[in-house]
This record gives structure tokens, sequence and C-alpha cells, in this order.
């Protein structure tokens, strides 16, 4: 039962916990702003000191930005790597802060109390749930659970721009894990606890028809030049059929259907999709016919317009035809969609649009393929079920609509999956001002690790 | 014999007339600008003593502008009444005038002599041909050959603010005439001139669909939450039909087709289609199948996007899923359309193309039907035969693309018909450095006149 003991030394020790975030959070280690940079350095070193604690060989890794902070200790069983960063977002605007922001504190609120300050919940508070879980691990067990890898970052709210160089100059180091735990999401609900295991991937593409070589006058040209605008109308109403579905050829390629133990999970989280599109003045999904909305932000890939322009679009009225109209268009992908075979199928498409008269030109913004991590690697089921012990409803493997790039890294250039496992709330205020995380989401956190931990390693 | 006296008479009097016309070339009277209102109202002081020489009772009339110049002389016959305009346009950039604006001399250019100043053509060029015919028609004839008024503004480069309210003033007085003579527009080509008969008229609407309630993250929201721009392209690409047909229910209703003497004159100006979409990079003329460029152009409507935006169009990219997009759309109108009706009748079809959740409004930007001359009174086939007398090629009534407001005002305040007859070229560089008028422009137009004036009154 050291389960259960050592549950019982986090509840005891909560109080030496908080201290311990607090004097974390004390250190403004905001990684955009050179003003900080010593600031990260003792962040960094704080880490450091902290692993040392709990045995591990840690080191302050040097790079062309702020420091990375590696370390491993234990030995025997799964090999885990946890991720994390130490460094915050900066603080502006500070007068809409009801309290300094690096001085953090307990306060109530109607929905229960909360840590408040800069970096509550990203990433110190939600990075210490794991430190706090090994420490008390070893505080009753003498040792920690088996061998385990530590990886902190202080350059993620500034882009990583060392990271991607770091992990190639170190792969073989950095590879020997079987799993990375990344702790920097939110849960379902406050109920309920996810394991994020896919995250839609990304296509961006900008396109410019260009019908008549200059700008006419509507009165003189209109009727018989054509117009690039409708052109371009017709190929962006061209790119979903009457059911939503996605026109380019080839376009689903790759989609996988759920699973049945995916749906099932899905169907019991029970997602209010009237409150979700409430949240936003809408009512009616609009993906693909037939697919829940749940399926429609994780599952399903999709084709939006990000930006629309062409002609006069200041006040007023102007009868100009004009020469080009563009459109900024982007694909979500999923599953094992290969983003520039799309590319090129949507250019084509475009293509074989165009009237005689128009050609068109492409810009490239990126194609990212989605992240689907491997849970038949029995790592995941375990610690889904560690988790639902701790909360009060099952824990679900769920997908994110957006992209979570460290989890893509890990997985290119080391060949590890991620579990993305984290506490937060959606009302933590994260980038803006008064940002807090949830006494019970730290404290539940640690225990939630705790658990997580003894399921891999038993 | 009267008229090839007159005709000999402008012959032999150019080199005079060209000495009046450059008098009146020297005075800057350019409306727009505050500097030279006192130039304005010497121009009109002069068209006033010009008037006078050839026995008018001219009078110049304050407005909140620049005066009107009015006057009336001779007796019988169909009553007249020409308008023109003094003013002329602002001459920046002044370094591109190879000679100062105001200062008018004749060149020789590959093409033949041009009267090279500001105004050349616009309008000052233009007027002074119907004065220069007056005044060798009364120097052989001694009297002008029947009632004709004059009516001249100062504001037409400015906007003509004073225009409606002083038709409205004096709307009993201005009616008096039968038709009105415009001289203000160009040739159909050098060779070919042409009685503007038809001028398309202008509907202009503007409107904003909105999907959700703020811009979103298209990773959260991208799939579910309905996207405007796609909503908009979907309504823009169905207002054209694939044969180029506009598809608002109601919109032909009172189109009308060429008559058959009209046809006939229109396939003998032989249009080059291929030059003209040529100049622009076009090659294929976009209109509705089986109809002619010049139908296309001049008799058939249009409806066009002028603007379009939504999202996210600066540099790079930007994953938002925007709230609203938008568009300007103008109709071109024919015939006996009614703009009011089509307006009605377009909006009712964008909101029934509406997904459910979304909402659109709609901005008015002007609604003015079509102006279609009554080519069955005699005065118009008088003037197309006189005016072929003096061309190489016949005449034509043929149509305008733009709208050209001044026509539409007699119409609709005075009940007036106008035939618009001018003697410019495309290359005159209207409202540019180094405008332009040929020679002949001018001597052929006096002459023009001359015969029309022979025409209507014989």
């Amino acid at each position: 039962m050291s389960l259960e003991k050592t549950l019982s030394q986090i509840d005891s020790s909560l109080p030496e916990s908080l201290d311990r975030l607090f004097d974390l959070l004390r250190i403004p280690s905001i990684s955009t702003d050179p003003a900080h940079i010593a600031d990260c350095d003792r962040a960094a070193d704080w880490m450091v000191d902290t692993l040392a604690e709990l045995g591990f060989d840690a080191e302050k890794r040097p790079t062309t930005g702020h420091p990375m902070v590696t370390g491993s200790a234990g030995n025997g069983g799964i090999h885990l790597m946890f991720y994390g960063h130490y460094d915050v977002q900066p603080v502006d605007p500070l007068e809409l802060w009801n309290n300094p922001p690096f001085e953090p504190a307990v306060q109530d609120t109607p929905k229960g109390e909360v840590i408040r300050a800069c970096g509550a919940n990203d990433d110190k508070g939600q990075l210490m749930t794991f430190i706090e879980a090994l420490r008390a691990w070893k505080a009753v067990n003498g040792s920690l659970p088996g061998r385990i890898s530590v990886f902190f970052e202080g350059e993620e709210e500034s882009g990583s721009p060392s990271l991607v160089p770091f992990l190639k100059e170190h792969t073989k180091e950095l590879s020997q894990p079987d799993i990375v735990l990344i702790c920097d999401t939110s849960m379902f609900n406050p109920e309920t606890p996810a394991i994020t295991t896919m995250l839609r991937g990304l296509l961006g593409e900008e396109l410019t028809i260009t019908g008549p070589d200059k700008d006419l006058h509507s009165g003189y040209y209109g009727g018989i030049a054509m117009n690039p605008a409708r052109v371009l109308s017709r190929i962006i109403a061209a790119l979903h059929d009457d059911q939503g579905r996605i026109t380019v050829p080839g376009f689903y390629d790759g989609v996988p259907e759920l699973t049945n133990s995916l749906r099932a999970q899905w169907d019991a989280l029970g997602f209010d999709e009237a409150a979700f599109l409430g949240e936003v003045g809408q009512s009616i999904p609009a993906g693909e016919a037939g697919r829940s909305g749940l399926e429609m932000i994780w599952s399903r890939p999709t084709c939006e317009v990000n930006g629309l322009w062409s002609g006069y679009t200041g006040e007023g009225f102007k009868t100009v035809l004009p020469s080009q109209a563009s459109a900024k268009i982007s694909f979500r992908l999923v599953g094992t969609q290969d983003p520039l075979a799309i590319r090129k199928s949507f250019r084509a498409m475009v293509e074989s649009m165009l009237p005689g008269d128009c050609t068109v030109s492409f810009k490239n913004h990126g194609a990212a393929p989605a992240s689907v991590m491997a849970t038949d690697h029995p790592a995941f089921e375990a610690a889904r079920q560690a988790l639902s012990e701790e909360w009060p409803r099952p824990a679900a493997f769920i997908g994110a609509g957006g992209s979570i790039p460290i989890a893509g890294y890990f997985k290119e250039i080391l060949g590890l999956d991620s579990m993305l496992i984290g506490f937060g709330r959606d009302d933590d205020q994260l980038h803006s001002p008064n940002e807090k995380y949830d006494l019970e989401s730290f404290h539940k956190g640690i225990r939630s690790w705790a658990r997580i931990l003894d399921a891999l390693y038993s």
C-alpha cells in the first residue's frame, strides 16, 4: 500500500509543496524580455537545485538563448522523460493585475481556493505537480520508482528558438527514454481528466488570383473583363460540398474513423455542444453532416478561410474592377493525412477552376502533419486508469484542435510519443493578467502523478 | 448653300478660333482649389462676354460655389440647350508637364498637330467647338439658326455640388428647351463619331456577414463554428450562372434587346475586342455567353465585386476564424431595370442563402437607373447623319459603360433628353499631365456642329 502512503504524504505536506512552488513563482523569469535574462538563469538554477535534492544528476545546459535543464535519476522500469518550461509570459498590462504578478498568494474565490501569480498554471504550477509527486514518492519509499529523466526549457513563451537545435545536437542522449510526459494542458472539465493523444496538423496556403493586369474602372470594363474576386469566390465556395465535406481530391486519404473505444470515451464526456457554440454566439455545428461536435474539433480535418481581400475595402464605395483577389486558407489535418500531397492537390484543383484569362500564384505558410500518439503503448491506458481513480469522472484520450509544437518535435526528432496530461482549467487566464491555478489542480495534480507513477512502475 | 459657306468660314477663321480658345485656356480655373476662386470667376466672365458677342442675353448666376453661366439667343425652330463646363482639374504633379499647363501651344506629334494645355479637351476645347460654330454661322448668316440656350457650370471637376440645387431652383426656366447637347465625350475612334444615347445606371451594395460573435482561433473552433468568409464566397459565386448570367431573381426585367438598327450600327463599328481586352492583359470576354463585346460594356447589365475582405490580410499567417466577412458589390443597370427592386431582390437572395447561425447587414451605396435617350426624337437621327457627313466613317448611337451624372439630372429634374456628342480621343490624357486635344478634333468638331445645326434647323 505504498501508493496510499504516498498520497497521504502528499496531502500532509501540501503546505510545504506550496511554499516551494511560491519560491519558483517569485522568480520573474520572463523569457522574451532581455531585462530578465538573469532571472531566467536563476530559475534554471532553482530547477537544478530542486532536481539535485531529489537525486537527479541535474545540469544547466547552455544554448544561444536561455539554458535547458536536464537530469536523470532512478533505475529500472519504463524510462519516462518529463517536459516542462520554467519561463513565463510578460505581465503587461501590469495595472490589470489585482496583486503583483510575482508575489504569489492563495486566494478564496466563489469556485474555491486558487493560487494567483504569473506562471501559477503556465507552466510552473503544472511542472511542480510532477516534481512534488516525485518528492513525496521518495520521502515514503526512499527512492524514485524507476528511471526518470527531466527536460526543462526556458524559452517556451518566446517561440522555443533553441529547442530544435538542442534536440538535434543531443538526439542520442535525449531519445533514450521510452515516452515523454508533458504537463502543459488542461482537463476536459474540472471533473474530467484527459490525456491529449491527437493534435491536428496544419497546412497553410495563400493564393492570389490575377485577372486584368491593372485595376480597372468597372464602368468601362465591367461585364467584359474577368473579375478575380468572382473567380476566387467560386473556388472557395467549391472547397466544401453541401454536406460540409472538403472537396480537394484525395483530401480524406489517411483520415481514420474513431475506434469504438475512443468513441465510447468521447460519448461519455458529455460534451455540451450548445454551450461550447453558445459562448461564441453560434448554435449549429458547421462541420461535416453526421459528425459529432468533438469529432469536428478533434478528429476531423478542416478547411478554413483565415483571410480574404480584393479591391477597395475602405469607407464608401469605389467602382473598381480589381486586378487581384487573395485568400489565406488553412487546413487542419488528422491521422496520416499528407500535407504535401494535399497542397499539391489543392493547387491543382485551384488551377483547374481558373478561367483562361486568369493566373494564380501561391505562397506556402507551413505544412505540419497531425501528431497521433501510439496509444496502444500500455502506458497510455495505465495512465488513463490511474487518472480515473483520482478524479470524479473517468479520464479520456482526447484530441486538440490546435497544434502543440513540442510534441511534434519529440516525435519527429527523438521518435518519442508524448502523453499530454495537465490539470489546468479553461478559466485559468493563461497569458493574461491575474493568471491562476486552482489549489485543487495543484493538489490533485500531484496525487494524479503519484497514481500514474504507481501504475507505470508496478 | 449657306452650310458650305459656313464650313468655309470655319476653315478660314481657324487661327482666330484657336486664339480665342487659347485665351480661355490661359485662365487657370481650377474649381477644387480655393486659391483659384477668382480665376473661376474670371472664366465665367469670359464666357459671358463671349456669349454676349454672339447676341446671347448671357448672365453670370451666383451659387454657393462657382457661378453658372446661362443665356439664350435666336428665334424659332427646335430649342437647343448646350451644356459645357469652364472649370478644369488640378495640374499636379506639375513637374510631369512638358509645357506649363496654362500656356497653351499647338505642337506637332507623330499623329498630327495637337493643342496642349490643361483643359485643351476637358472641357474648354470641346465647348468652344460649339461656340465657334455659332460664331461662324452668325458671320455667314447674320444671325443664329434658331433659338439656342447655353448652360455652363464651373464645378464639374469638383463634383458639381451646386448643380442639382440650381436645376431645381430654376426648373421652369431651364426646362424650356426641347433637347440638350453635351460636348464632353469622345469619338468611338478617330474616324468614327458617335452620339452616346445609353448610359448604364449603378446600384451599389455593401454586405457584412457575421458568423461567430468574435474572431476565433481556427484550431479550437475550426470545423464546428461557421466561417462567414465561406458563406460570403458561396453567395458571390452564386451571383453568376455558368453562362455568365446574373441570378438575382427578376434581375433581367426591363433589359431590352438591341433593335436591329442599333445592332447594325454597332456591327459596323468594327469593335476590336481582342485589342480592347489586350490593353488590360485579357483576351476572353467574361460576360454573358452569346453577347458581343460592345453589348457587354454598353447594353447588358453587370454584377461586379468591387471589394472583398475578411479575417487577417497582412503579411504572414494568422489562424483566425473570422467573425465577419464583407463585400462591396455593384450592379451596372440598363434599359428600365429598377434599382430599388433589384436591391430588394438581391438582399432577399442573400438572406435566403444564409446558414441559420449567420446574420447579414447591408449598406446602401447609391441606386441610379440607366439613362436611355429617346432616340426616336428626329433630332437624334438628323445629328447622326450630319456627323456622318463630316467624318470618314458613319456615326453610331453608342452606349457608355460608366455613368455621366449630368445627363441623368437633366432627364430627372428637367425632363430633357441629352445628345452626348464629343470629339475627344482615348489618348487625350484627361485629368493628367500633358492633356491635349487634336487640332483635327477642334477643327472638325466646329464643322460637325455647323452641320448638326444645319440639319436640325433646316
